[in-house]
């Protein structure tokens, strides 16, 4: 038998015979010649069966081929300046494998709730295909960077007894004879690892029981959240520049044919370069009243804010130093502003929205217990977090990054929905 | 100031003067001189105040430092054979950063239940801080093996409408106005994903709500679940040996400090090479007949007998073809004895018992749906399964491997739970 391959290493066997193994993306015929259009998960290639060539029985077989059944086929590769890819085969053999009768994603158009629903299947054509490929390099890229630059992964718990941000948007389980809830961030976890581990992060699930059906939300979501003792707000700024660059680098290095499928404009990518413009909460608040909104200090931005601040950009903002009264309550204050907090939220372009908050955080023992008293935090639950505090506090920073919405930023993705593999949302927990 | 570097980086500076940034984690006194055991999450440095080089101020103040407190220190790097890492530093200046009072965990023994309870300090001890720096590195090889071999990782979701294997064992949460079920295995998905990207793996939390108390279980761990289209039974097999040799030999690579802290017997994990022994089932049962077990062909092993039977070799033990009935619904039976299934379970050797499940998985679309019958399985929620064996059905299999059980093997841990940064077990939810 000839040498078995995958259409992303096919270059290497110009002018021999391969097997490859893979099913019936499309095909068409012109009487004497079918062109099948074959994918095995790395690429689609065209694979040409001419009759006079395979013989009868061989193209009948492809004949009878139907929408995505498998198959494995034979043939010699050929370049072909033409072809996507740059190759295809001329078939010498085909054995069918399991067959596929009515498959129920046609190549017309489809509703999103037929999709949605048939999640399973939609993850086969190639443009889902190539987005869940960009998701593994984003994941890929994020754990090189920071695994070069001395960090150490840590996974934080997913069931906690409590959580930093209130349990009304907490899914609820019973834990035994204990109430526990899914984490909505590792962060204070990863607090106490950075005391023990200097520089960490985490990569994981988070989820949000938030009753929203907007395109930048999803219930369960994967975030990346890097940690560091003895940093400050300015570090941790910097890092995130470096970090984002990074990816979006690492993205157009290894997914060109990927983002050529979804139809991204990689020149806009290119530009993503640190460092990345930088506005203060109250530069953004004048900015927007100059342009016409009814927004005051001490207001939260909504998503046409965010828009409409980004878009004066070609690269990533980020808007520092948010009033303390908006923010989560473990954030450092600005020591000649206590009415702000050392704190960035990092907009992606496009219209993209936040991808990344982050903050230095509080290390002084008796501030953060006022804060539980300001906040009604309970003490038993939080005890172990003060504790971080009480012996050898340092200043410390860090952030989390959504993967979706960066993935959707990078994909250039109208929803968050098709940034992961099976997306729960609202009335959405199938398949 | 000095550059500022780290523990692991400070041959780097050899006669030079740098700043370290971390904590006292012991210290000892000579009259005129102390010796200050300073970490830093990369590692830890004996660091020496000479009270006439220094002066009576910064001597006091090193003099003045207590357990766990944070400092910055300043001094000239020098290769001392005798020490540990081969460098100490001579102190020039010392900033006490923060305090450390009375600091819970002393360096004599603790009771395990205090340690627990104090997880958050625990892990600051350098025996837990290698043990989670050797998890780190597994995963990172896990990820490098498998991304270098072709795969594409793929997140299934956490939140499910429902299990493969029954209800009992799972955590209930309400999901807005529908059932959901934390997962306990990424599989099903998995296998979707498999037949649109070819191969793929998981990385992420399992959860299973067992009444156990075992030093094997954890209710929260993390899996590793390769899925392959168009691999074998026995193509899984050389996966897996292949897969734990890279693991075992990448942590040999890079974490020997870890290893010597952890005073893992490195020589036992060198031995760790393909192949792996095998055996069936059916010898299994015979060899524990011949060695005293009330054992019959049909029942299950328990750990006593995982445990003897791995002690017969060096290295990890495959037991394949285990009974059709003591196994998953969606295995595929051996087509020469259909009363066994193609599958494998790995035996971690010194009594680690089983790291790895895996098998071929039925394609059959009639098998598979008899299955369903026989197993009383909801046709509503699995549909979408069954629909991965009616179009283009490939032969395909895939494994599931125990991240803390993996680790507890490889660092030769008592106790899963010191594998995982903070565990999850029975009444045991805290920090």
């Amino acid at each position: 038998m000839s040498p078995v391959t995958t259409i992303d290493r096919i270059g290497n066997y110009e002018g021999q015979t391969v097997t490859l193994r893979g099913w019936l993306y499309n095909k068409r015929s012109s009487g004497k010649i079918q062109f099948l259009q074959v994918r095995d998960g790395t690429g689609v290639i065209q694979c040409v069966a001419v009759k006079s060539e395979v013989g009868d029985a061989v193209f009948a077989a492809c004949e009878a081929l139907t929408q995505e059944s498998s198959l494995i086929v034979e043939g010699v590769v050929r370049r072909d300046a033409r072809a996507k890819g740059g190759y295809e085969l001329s078939v010498t053999r085909v054995e069918p494998v399991g067959g596929s009768v009515d498959y129920p994603i046609t190549l017309k158009e489809h509703g999103v709730d037929f999709l949605l629903d048939h999640r399973h299947l939609w993850i086969r054509t190639p443009r889902q295909r190539a987005i869940l490929k960009v998701r593994a390099e984003v994941m890929r890229a994020m754990a090189d960077f920071l695994d070069a630059d001395g960090f150490t992964r840590v996974d934080p718990p997913i069931l906690t007894p409590s959580s930093c941000e209130g349990t009304t948007e907490l899914f609820y389980t019973q834990y035994f004879d204990e109430d526990a809830y899914l984490t909505q961030s590792g962060q204070m976890y990863l607090e106490a690892a950075a005391m023990a581990l200097g520089k960490v992060y985490s990569m994981g699930p988070a989820f949000r029981a938030e009753r929203s059906k907007t395109r930048r939300h999803l219930i369960e979501f994967w975030m990346i959240e890097p940690e560091m003792a003895f940093y400050t707000h300015e570090d941790n700024v910097r890092l995130q520049e470096a970090f984002v660059q990074h990816v979006v680098r690492h993205v157009l290095d290894h997914c060109e044919a990927e983002l050529a499928t979804i139809g991204r404009d990689v020149d806009r990518l290119a530009k993503v370069q640190a460092p990345f413009p930088r506005m203060s909460y109250d530069e953004a608040i004048r900015w927007l009243q100059a342009h016409g909104h009814d927004i005051r200090w001490g207001d939260d931005f909504g998503a046409p804010h965010e828009t409409e601040l980004a878009a004066q950009f070609d690269r990533p903002l980020f808007i520092e130093r948010y009033p303390t009264a908006l923010k989560a309550f473990y954030m450092q204050p600005d020591p000649e502003r206590p009415e702000v907090v050392l704190c960035a939220d990092l907009l992606a372009p496009e219209g993209y929205g936040e991808i990344i908050g982050g903050s230095q955080r509080i290390h002084d023992y008796d501030l953060l217990r006022d804060r539980f008293v300001t906040h009604n935090l309970p003490m038993d639950t939080y005890g172990w977090y003060l504790d971080l505090r009480k012996y050898g506090s340092v200043p410390h920073a860090g952030f989390g990054i959504g993967l979706e919405r960066t993935v959707a930023w990078i994909c250039g993705l109208e929803h968050v929905r098709e940034a992961i593999p099976f997306p729960r949302m609202l009335y959405r927990l199938y398949p």
